[in-house]
C-alpha cells in the first residue's frame, strides 16, 4: 500500500491562494505589500494570486492609499456580492442552514427541527432541501450566484465518495448522502463532518488564523479535535483523523457507543456531563433527564449563582477535559487550543479557567508553555461557517483546474433547483 | 503570538530533494523516469534535482539501461564514497556512535559504556568525543569528508539553540549540549532526541518510506511517538511534539516521573513492564531487579518457551499498548504504525500479534481498517541511523542556501577535531 508522497507546485499554489484570500477577508481593504508582509509570500506571488482572485470576481479593486514617499498603493477588498455560499449543519435534533456572502457574512438563515425518530436519510435530505430552498428564496438571488453548498453531518464521512459511513446517533451505515442530496440540490456539494467544519472555520476566521499548528476541540453531544498542522487541516489517510472523543482517558472506564470503554467523549460530551452530574447528585434539580441543552443551561446558571453542585460538576468535567487536552498538547505541541461548539459556548469562561488550570497540572512544561487555550471567538454557528468554507475552498481549488488527478468531492446536476 | 504561515517554493524544493535522494538510496541504480514515477514529481523537476545531487557528488552516473524501443536511459546511483555521516545515540547507559557512507551503510562503530553516576554533561560529552574520534580513526578517512554529525539525546531538546532542556534520567535542565560538543567536535552538529531520530530513520529507510502519514512508536526505557505527517516529521511549535508516553491512559493511575499520573509510559516503558511483572508475580525468576534489559530478555525467552507468567505479562503490556496506539490511530488516521526501539525488537512478533489484536478491540473501524501495524524493519540501531540522517538532511538543506531566514541548527568550529 505504498503511496508516493506527491507535493506539487499546484498544491502549494492552492494553499497560498487560500492564505491570501483569508487575509483579504480578515483585513479588507488591504494592499499587495501588506498581504506579502502578512503571509510571508513574495510580492510577485501575491500579485499573481490577487490577479486570479480579481478575475474570479471574489475580490475587487477599491482605490489607493498613500505610501510614505512612494507612489500610491492599490487597495483590494472582498467582493462580498460576487457570489454566495451555503453552509448546512445537520445535527442530532435540527438542520441549520445559513447563506453567506463572499465576506462570509450571514445574509439569511433557515432552521428545521427534527423530532426523535425522524432520523431516516430521506427525512434528513428532505429537511436540508427545504431549508436550502428557503435561504435562496429569502436572499432573492439567482441560483447561478451560489458557488457551492457545504454540508456537515456527524460521524465518519468519506469525503471523496460522499458517503456517510457511520453516524452513531441515527445508526446510519454507508448512506450515500451526497448522491441523495444532489438529486434535490443543483449546486456543487461538499460533504464533511462538524469536527472538520469547526476546525476550518477557526483556521479561516477564528482563533487558529495565522497559526501553523492548532487544535480545535469540539464540545457538543459528541466531541472531537480538528487538527491544524502546518496551516492546513489534517485529514488522515481515510479522512477520519481527529477522533479525540474516542481516545482512552480511563482504561476500562465508562462504556462508549463506539464499543470501547473509557473514551474521552463519555466524560466530557453533553451526555457524559449529565452522567457526571447524576453521579455527584442523583436528584439534583439541575438535571433535566433526556434534555442535554436544558441541563447544560441549568449548569451555566448554577455556576453564575455560585451553586456548589454546578461548580463541582464543571470542575470535574474540566478535570477530565484537562487530562484529555493535555494529551493533545503533549502529542502535537500546538500554538493554540480552541474550545468550540455549544457546550463550550454555554459554559464559557468558568469552564475555560478550570480547563487551563487542569491542563497545567497534566501537561509537560515545554509544550504547555507554547500553547494558548482560548474559547472560539466566532459569534455565529461555526459548523455552518466551516461548511460554507468547504464550498469556498472547493471554488478556489477549481481555479484553472485542468490537470486534476483526484476525484473532486463536488457533485452537482445541471437542472435548476426544485 | 501570530506567526504567518510561510510556505515557500524553497521548502517544497528541499522536501523534494529529500524525496528524490531517499528514492535513489532505496533503489540504486535508477533512472530519471523511474524516479518521476516513484515520487510523483514531474520529469523536469526530477532532472533538475538529480543535477543538484550530481553536483554535490552525493550521487553519480553509472551507465545506461535499454528502454523498450526508445533511446537508452541514463542511470544514477548513490555515490556511497562521496562523503561520510556520523550518528550518535546517547542513551541512559551507553553512547553508541556509527559512521555511515552516503548509502547509509554502517562502516564502523564505537561504543562507550556509562556507569551509574556518570551522567554529568561533561562526562557524556567526553564519551561522545572519544567515540567520534574513534570512528573517524577506524574509518581512516579525512575529516573533511564527514558532512555532519547527528546527535540524539533523550528528553526535551531545543533543536535551534542546541540546548537539552530536560533529560529526566540524569535530571538535566537547560544543558547547552551543542555548544559543549562543538568545543570538541569540528564537524557540523545537529541535535535532536531518539523519538524523532527513529521516526526519521523509518521515513527514509524503514516502514514509513513512501507513506504520507505514519506513526513511529518508540518502546524503550522511555516511550514516545514520532509523527510523520504529509511525508515529513511533525515537530510542533517548540519541537516537542510526539510525547505520547506522557498521554493519560488511566486517569489517577501510576505516578510518572513527569509529575502526571497514569501516563502511557508508566505501563509500557521498560520500567513499567517490570512493574506489570512484579504486580502479577512478585517473586518471579523472570524479574531482574534494577536491570531492565535482563528482565525483557527473560520475558522474551519465557514467551518462546510458553511460560504462562511471561505470556501474561506480554499480553497485559500489549493490552495497555493497544489502547494507547488506538488513540494514535483514532487521532491521526495513519497508513502505518511502526513499533521501534529495543523493547519492541526483543519482544518481537509475539508482542506485535497481541498489540494488533488489542488495537482492533479499541480503535474505530474506519481508521483501523486503513492502518498497518508492523515492527521496524531496520536491522541496525535506528537512533544512530536517524541521527546520521539529520546530518544528511542538514547537508541537503544547505544546498544553494543564500537566503536563509532562520538560524541553522548546525554548529561547527574551524579547527580540526582533537
Amino acid at each position: 500500500m505504498k503511496s508516493p508522497v506527491k507535493r506539487t507546485s499546484r498544491d502549494i499554489r492552492t494553499a497560498n491562494r487560500y492564505e491570501v484570500l483569508r487575509q483579504i477577508i480578515a483585513e479588507s481593504p488591504t494592499s499587495r505589500p501588506d498581504l506579502a508582509a502578512a503571509t510571508g509570500l513574495s510580492l510577485a506571488t501575491v500579485a499573481s494570486l490577487v490577479g486570479e482572485l480579481l478575475d474570479l470576481r471574489m475580490i475587487t479593486e477599491v482605490g489607493f492609499e498613500d505610501s510614505a514617499g512612494g507612489r500610491p498603493r492599490g487597495l483590494v477588498a472582498v467582493n462580498a456580492s460576487g457570489g454566495a455560499l451555503i453552509g448546512v449543519d445537520i445535527a442530532e435534533t435540527y438542520v441549520r442552514v445559513e447563506l453567506f456572502d463572499l465576506g462570509l457574512n450571514v445574509l439569511v438563515r433557515a432552521m428545521e427541527e427534527m423530532r426523535p425518530g425522524e432520523g431516516l436519510p430521506e427525512q434528513v435530505v428532505g429537511h436540508v432541501a427545504t431549508a436550502v430552498g428557503s435561504v435562496v428564496a429569502q436572499a432573492g438571488i439567482e441560483g447561478a450566484r451560489v458557488l457551492g453548498v457545504g454540508v456537515s453531518v456527524p460521524g465518519q464521512v468519506d469525503r471523496s465518495t460522499g458517503i456517510a459511513e457511520y453516524a452513531p446517533n441515527w445508526d446510519w451505515h454507508d448512506v450515500p448522502l451526497l448522491d441523495m442530496l444532489s438529486e434535490v440540490i443543483a449546486y456543487p456539494l461538499y460533504l464533511d463532518n462538524p469536527l472538520r467544519a469547526s476546525a476550518v472555520a477557526e483556521l479561516w476566521f477564528g482563533a487558529a488564523r495565522g497559526h501553523s499548528d492548532a487544535v480545535v476541540v469540539n464540545l457538543g453531544t459528541g466531541v472531537g479535535a480538528g487538527l491544524i498542522i502546518d496551516g492546513a487541516l489534517h485529514r488522515g489517510v481515510s479522512n477520519s483523523a481527529g477522533e479525540w472523543g474516542h481516545t482512552t482517558l480511563i482504561l476500562d472506564g465508562r462504556l462508549c457507543h463506539c464499543g470501547n470503554h473509557g473514551c474521552v467523549e463519555t466524560y466530557v460530551g453533553a451526555p457524559g456531563i449529565m452522567l457526571n452530574l447524576r453521579e455527584l447528585s442523583p436528584r439534583s434539580t439541575l438535571l433535566h433527564p433526556g434534555d442535554q441543552t436544558a441541563t447544560v443551561d441549568a449548569l451555566t446558571r448554577g455556576v453564575a449563582k455560585g451553586d456548589p453542585v454546578a461548580m463541582k460538576v464543571v470542575r470535574d468535567t474540566a478535570g477530565y477535559l484537562g487530562a484529555g487536552i493535555s494529551d493533545l498538547v503533549n502529542l502535537f505541541n500546538p500554538e493554540v487550543v480552541v474550545l468550540s461548539s455549544w457546550v463550550a459556548k454555554k459554559l464559557g469562561e468558568p469552564l475555560l479557567n478550570e480547563v487551563r488550570a487542569a491542563v497545567q497540572r497534566h501537561a509537560l512544561k515545554r509544550p504547555f508553555a507554547a500553547t494558548e487555550i482560548v474559547l472560539s471567538p466566532i459569534p455565529t454557528d461555526p459548523v455552518c461557517l466551516g461548511a460554507a468554507t468547504f464550498a469556498l475552498e472547493g471554488a478556489l481549488q477549481s481555479v484553472g483546474q485542468r490537470n486534476v488527478k483526484r476525484a473532486t468531492p463536488a457533485r452537482s446536476r445541471t437542472a435548476p433547483p426544485s
